[in-house]
C-alpha cells in the first residue's frame, strides 16, 4: 500500500501540499494512519505540468523525508495540476522505474493497491499492452502495467471507458488464473487537462480516498488521507467511485466495470 | 535513535542476527519497539572481521529493509566479530559516509544516542582530534567524531580509560557551551579481538542496551533491543554500564566518566 | 558495450583481478582499451560462489571506481569461482535489476553485446520464458532475458546446446521482424560447478574476449579485455567460439547455432 | 577537476545549456576536452534562482548522463541565473553532500580546481569559518570550506575583496604547512542579483574558463569549455581574473590576491 495525492486548481507550490502540512505527503511516508503498513519508504515521486509539453518527473528510491532534492523541488515548483506518491513496496523491486508516478507522453498515472496473484496474471496482460506502448515497459510493476493498458484501451478519448475496460480485463485474467485475492485500485491519472481518479476494489473494499474542495485555491486535492485535521474539509470519496476533475468542476460517480 | 547489534563469538552468517529472527535488525529498521522513533530506515551498515587484517565495511543509505545487497551479504559472510547497525537520523544527512560502523585501521564503531546542542559543540570537540586521525573524517556526525576522539584518547591501549576521557571532554564541552539537552551514549567498539559496548547518559536516561549470552555459539550478543522474543534469554545492561567481551568471558561493570 | 571478467581456479580474493591489476575491471569502468565507449559507469556487479548453496551477488548503479563498498567487499571475500561486471548502458535504465551479472537459484549470468532492434523483438522473446523463469525477470535488459531464456531452454543439463537454441531462436525472431542490425553476444555463465562463455556475433564482429590459463592460481581468467600488460598472458578466444572451464580443464572450440 | 557552467541572462530552460548542445555540460560529463580527466561522473548538480527567496538545488551522485531525473528537471525549469556542475572527485567522498553548487541562504557557489595538500591545511582552515556557518558545513571538500570562508569575509558586501582576502588566506596557510602543490582555482558565485567568477592560480596555471556573451538571450554564459563548436563565440578569460555579471554588463579584470 502507497499514498498518494494529486492537485488541480490555482497554481500552489508543490510543497504546499508534499510538505507543508502536518500530515502531508512526507509526514505519511514515515507514518501514516489509514493504511496497515504505515511506513511508506520505498521511494517516491512527482509529476507536475508546467510550461511545456511534457509533465517534469522527479522520482527516486530514497524514503521521501530524507530527500533534500524532493524538499528544494516542491519548494521551487508551483503548478496548477501535479500527482505525487510515497511508495510501499509489495514484492517489487526499489528501483526508480517501479516508483509512480509513471509517464508516458502526455499523461501521468500513480496507484495505491495491487492486483491479486500479479506473478500469475503478470505475462498475459502485459500480452495486452500493444508494441508501441510495451516499449515504454520500464519498471515490473502491476501499476505500470495498467498505465500502459489504460492509454492502449482509450484513455485518451474515454478516460471512464478505458477503467471500465482494463479492470474488467484485469478480473477475467485474474478469475482464469484461478486468483482468489482481490484487485484493489485506488488511482489517478492525467492528461495534463483533467484529472480523474478512481476508488475501486474487487472485494468492496478499495484503500482510502479523500477530496477536498474547499481550499483557498478554489481547485481540488484528492488524496489517500487528509494532510491535515481540519475535520471540516475532507470528504470521503465512497468505494467503486469514478471522480472527474476538471477547470468546470467535479464530478463523483458510481463506477462499474465494462 | 537508531538501532545496533554487535557480536563475538562461534562463526555465524550475519544473517543469523541480521536478517532471520523474527525482530532481527533489517524488521527493526522498519518498525522497533524499545525508541521513540521506530523507523530507523536513514541508512544502515555492517562491519565485520574476516581473514584480512582490515575489517570489512558496507554502508548504504537506503533503509536496510529494502537492500538486496544486504540480504546477499549477509547470506554469504560469515563471521566471529561483527557489528551492524540502522540509522535514524538526528540533523545531519543520509549519505554513506554518516552511516555506521566507521571504520579506521582495524578499528570499528558504531553509537546509538547524541551529543546535545551539537552544532554548538561540534568545532571544540573536532579541535582535539589530531591531524593524523582528522585526515579520516568523511562525515559530519557526532558519532563518527566520538570514534576519532575515542582513537585519540588511548582506545588502542586502555579502552575503558579512552571512553571515561572522552565522555568527560564532551561533557565538559557542552557545559562550556551551556548546552542543556543530555548526552546519551550506547555504543559499541572493537579492535578486532574484543568487543566493547557502553550504555551510558549525562542524565542517567541512556538507550537500552541487552545482552545475550545463551546462545547456540557461546558467544555474546548485545544488542539495542532483543532480536527474537525468547524473554528468558535477555538481559537488559543496567544504565551508566561499561561491557567488555573477550574469548575469555563477559564482564559488565559500573562506568564513570574520568 | 560492457566489460566482464570470470574465474575458476584456486581461491583468489576478489580484489586481485577486479581492483589491483592496473587495468583492473575498476579501471576499465572508468577507461577501457578495447571497446568503442570507453567508459563502462552505469552500473557494476559482482557474483561470486562461496560456501552457501547459492551464490552472494552484490550490484550497484554508481560507476565501480567509486564505490567504497565494492572496494571492501572485493578485498574481504576469497573465491573459486566469481563473475564480474562494469555496465555501459545501451537504451535500457540504470536500475540495479539491469546491472549484471543476474542470479537465478545456483545460477550466475552476464553479458557484453546487443540484440540488434531489442525494442522490436522484446516482447516476442520473452514469450517464449515460461512462467516459472518469468516470476525472476526484475528488469528490462535483453540481457536478462537471454538468461532466462537459456535456464529455460535446457542450460543445466546442456550447455552448449541451450546457447545453440537460444541463439537460433534470437536471429530467427530478428528476421521475422526484419531487425539489421546484429546480434552480439560476448557472455558468461555458471551453475557453480562449471564456467561456460562464449563470443558470438551474427556479422562475425564479436566484442573481444581474452584467456588467461598461465595465473599462479592455475586456474582460468577469462576477460573482455586484458587486465595487465603481460603479452605472453593473454590469448584471444577466436569469434564464434564456446568455451568450457571445469576443474579438469578448458577446452576451446568452435560454436554454431542450432 | 570539474567542468560547470554558470548564466546571467534572460530566461532559458536549464536543457539549453545543460543537456541540448553538443558539447553540453551533460556531454561533458562522459567525455570533456580541456581537463586532464576526461570523465566526470563522480556527481552533479544545479541551483537555480527562481521566484522564490532562495534558490533550488538538485545534486546527485550518479554520473549526470544516467540520471533522467536531471534531463526532466532541466526541460521544464526557466531561469535567468544558473549554475550547474559535474564532478571528478580529487580525494573526497561521492556524497551528495560533497556536490556541486553549494547552498546557503541566497547563495550560490561552484568550483573547478583544488587546493593543494588539502588534508593537511584542512583543519586551519577550517578553524577560520565562523561558528554560524560551520553549522552549514555537510560534507568535507575543500571546495565548501573556500564557500563557507567567502561568505566569512565579507563576499556580500565586496565580492572581489572576499575573494582576494580568502585567496590569500588559503596560500599563506598552505606556506605555513609547506605544501608545494598549487592552488587552483576556476570558480562562480552568486547572491540571486550578480554573477562573480574567477580564473586564478597560484602557479599562474589555472583550470580553462570561457565567455559567451553573444547568446540570442543576450546574456552571459560562463563556462570551464564550449558547449559547442561555434568557433567565434567563445572569448577564453586570461589566467589571473576575475569576471562580474550584472543586468548593466560584464567586466573582466585582472585579479590579484590581497
Amino acid at each position: 500500500m502507497c499514498r498518494w495525492l494529486a492537485y488541480l486548481g490555482a497554481p500552489v507550490f508543490l510543497e504546499d501540499f508534499i510538505a507543508k502540512p502536518c500530515q502531508s505527503l512526507i509526514a505519511q511516508s514515515r507514518h501514516c494512519r489509514e493504511a496497515k503498513s504505515e511506513v511508506n519508504a520505498d521511494g517516491f515521486g512527482v509529476g507536475w505540468y508546467g510550461e511545456r509539453e511534457r509533465p517534469g518527473l522527479f522520482r527516486d528510491v530514497r524514503p521521501a523525508w530524507s530527500d533534500e532534492n524532493l524538499l528544494s523541488i516542491a519548494h521551487q515548483i508551483r503548478s496548477s495540476l501535479f500527482l505525487a506518491h510515497v511508495r510501499a513496496a509489495t514484492g517489487t523491486a526499489t528501483i526508480r522505474t517501479n516508483c509512480h508516478p509513471f509517464a508516458a507522453d502526455r499523461y501521468l498515472f500513480m496507484h495505491n493497491g495491487q492486483i491479486g496473484g500479479w506473478q500469475r496474471v503478470r505475462r498475459a496482460l502485459e500480452a495486452h499492452i500493444p508494441d508501441n506502448h510495451y516499449a515504454s515497459r520500464q519498471g515490473t510493476t502491476d501499476s505500470e502495467a495498467i498505465f500502459l493498458l489504460l492509454l492502449a484501451f482509450g484513455f485518451s478519448s474515454d478516460a471512464e471507458g478505458a477503467f471500465a475496460a482494463v479492470i474488467d480485463l484485469i478480473e477475467r485474467q485474474m478469475a482464469a488464473s484461478a486468483v482468489n485475492e482481490p484487485l484493489r485500485f485506488t488511482a489517478a491519472m492525467s492528461d495534463g487537462e483533467k484529472l480523474y481518479a478512481i476508488r475501486y476494489a474487487s472485494d468492496l473494499r478499495p484503500p482510502t480516498l479523500y477530496l477536498n474542495t474547499r481550499g483557498s485555491g478554489g481547485g481540488a486535492l484528492i488524496v489517500s488521507e487528509p494532510i491535515d485535521d481540519a475535520t471540516t474539509c475532507w470528504d470521503s470519496v465512497p468505494p467503486q467511485s469514478f471522480v472527474r476533475i476538471d477547470r468546470a468542476g467535479i464530478v463523483v460517480s458510481p463506477f462499474r466495470r465494462s
